[in-house]
């Protein structure tokens, strides 16, 4: 990670070190930024005691939770920095005397301004990947967590960190050819059901959300392995296509389960298995971060091939950018 | 309401009242029982300082929180009682000795063994909607939050519950030639998405999951309308169809903002405004609750609807049912 990004974060820490109390942390976006944030969500539900909520930046705005005082912590994060509604919910958030850290790539955007510990990370394709949004946030939250509730582990997660570059290389190449093949045979598909789990459903939201019903405007909707069974599963059939992200951590049982019923009826599963991740390097308690980033990184393989084969870049909008709403 | 509901709910206070603390409540359940609790979990987040969430019951199981413990209140709900997951994540729940109370249909089920206090709910064309799964569940988190956080309001709304039968056969009224007239025009459609927000968002969650998906085999995905414009707005098309609940609560001007938007780009937007709901006779705090329940109502008479008109009973499965998965 640069200095510049890690001397952001430490600004974090020092100032959660001299505070008395976090009781609560809001993760607050839009969209695809919400969908990073999810994961924050995930950690501290399963790996702290502090309570921990996502919100759509909106409805954080207009129907406010109850709780957010100067006792809560508020992350929020916006790419362009100029989110109105990101903008307007951190606003809210330090008026009501919460700490605010916020992501942007955009030094000196609204958003940057807006937040008390504004924190820039980078874009692109030359880019170490510990100093993209995803790297960053991470890193932002293993050292977070390292303060308000210490493991030794957080230290061993953060400097796993250091090697997503390389690991996301590996993971391109790996799945290069079958994410070309896989685009050639989906490319006529209207719709792509995206499923996961665990510290993987924000991937697979965004999956959905952004990459096929934004940037592709294929149909979609983005189910959770465990809610697959109770409704959802009954569109099944041969020529549905669906993905699946398999996790390798506590809900990998759902998944299974999802991909050994869904395989029996669907001639279009396809099924992203983190266990095929390049792993063997990484620490164990850093496994289920990594791949849960290296997923991400792969999916946009597949994005990017089926975006290729359709002629549809994922730059075009037909809404988005072209006029008020 | 009945009085075996009353004083099932009863237990459930008085147990309340001996106990020291409740720091945080969880709402586990699966598909279209989890949509249901996710009012709950809307309502104490809103109107309480009481951390709460929603969980579909196996990843409660396997990827289980760290604050659960005995100074928690886990809420399940399964209609037939024997949901396994659900049954497995009460039992989970009550071995680390948080208070369990589990909402079903079936005395004597798994699930009703399995919780400390399991609560029975109506169902069919005959009994009171007071009476049935949403109206005791209402009455039970009013009943609770009278105890943890005392308001007045809470009283009013408990007996705004007993006018639901009435407005439900309003509401029914209201709107049935407006649904079959929808239906007819939609019965050909392949897919329909949702969007809702606020205290809503559980029910066209359900529409999109249970309804459409599970019970119609129609194609669908549940929007929240503060992420409509950060991704999913970009398939909106004059020929691709939408149901949005308007809500009368304080998310209104996110669905007042889809509205405005979607109409303009697709000619298939069905819009239930909750300010068209008969709720003249219902006490000002009471009124969103109330309208959440009967938009559940209306969106019925939607889908029984389509479902007349297609032919497709709503009892139809394919794989629930009929195989073990």
């Amino acid at each position: 990670m640069r200095n510049e990004h890690l001397e952001l974060i430490g600004r974090v820490a020092e100032a959660l070190k001299s505070k008395e109390s976090i009781n609560t942390v809001y993760f607050v976006a839009c969209g695809g930024s919400q969908a990073v944030l999810m994961a924050g969500q995930y950690i501290f539900d399963k790996e702290t005691t502090i309570p921990s909520h996502v919100y759509t930046a909106n409805e954080f705005v207009y129907d406010t939770p109850k709780s957010l005082n100067e006792h809560s912590l508020v992350i929020s994060c916006s790419h362009s920095g100029n989110t109105p509604e990101t903008v307007a919910a951190t606003k809210l958030a330090r008026e009501k005397g919460a700490m605010t850290v916020a992501l942007s790539n955009a030094e000196g955007s609204d958003l940057w301004n807006a937040a008390e510990y504004p924190i820039h990370y980078d874009w692109g394709k030359e880019v170490s990947d510990s100093d993209k949004n995803k790297g960053i946030l991470y890193g932002l939250l293993f050292t977070i967590l390292n303060i308000l509730q210490p493991e030794e582990k957080w230290d061993v997660c953060l400097k796993a960190l250091d090697q997503l570059t390389d690991l996301s290389a590996k993971a391109k190449e790996q799945y290069k050819d079958q994410a070309s093949r896989w685009a050639k045979e989906n490319k006529r598909e209207t719709l792509i059901y995206t499923i996961g789990s665990g510290i993987n459903y924000g991937e697979v939201y965004s999956t959905a959300m952004c990459w096929f019903m934004e940037m592709q405007w294929i149909h979609s909707g983005c189910i959770h392995s465990g809610d697959y069974f109770h409704g959802p599963f009954e569109v099944t059939d041969f020529d549905i296509p669906f993905l699946l992200v398999k996790s390798i951590g506590n809900t990998r049982f759902l998944d299974q389960r999802v991909e050994d019923f869904s395989t029996k009826y669907s001639d279009k599963m396809l099924i992203l298995d983190q266990a095929d991740l390049p792993l063997d390097c990484v620490a164990e308690e850093a496994k289920p971060y990594i791949a849960a980033i290296l997923s991400g990184v792969v999916i946009r393989e597949f994005v990017e091939a089926i975006a290729f084969e359709r002629g549809h870049s994922l730059d075009v909008r037909r809404y988005m950018w072209h006029m008020n709403y």
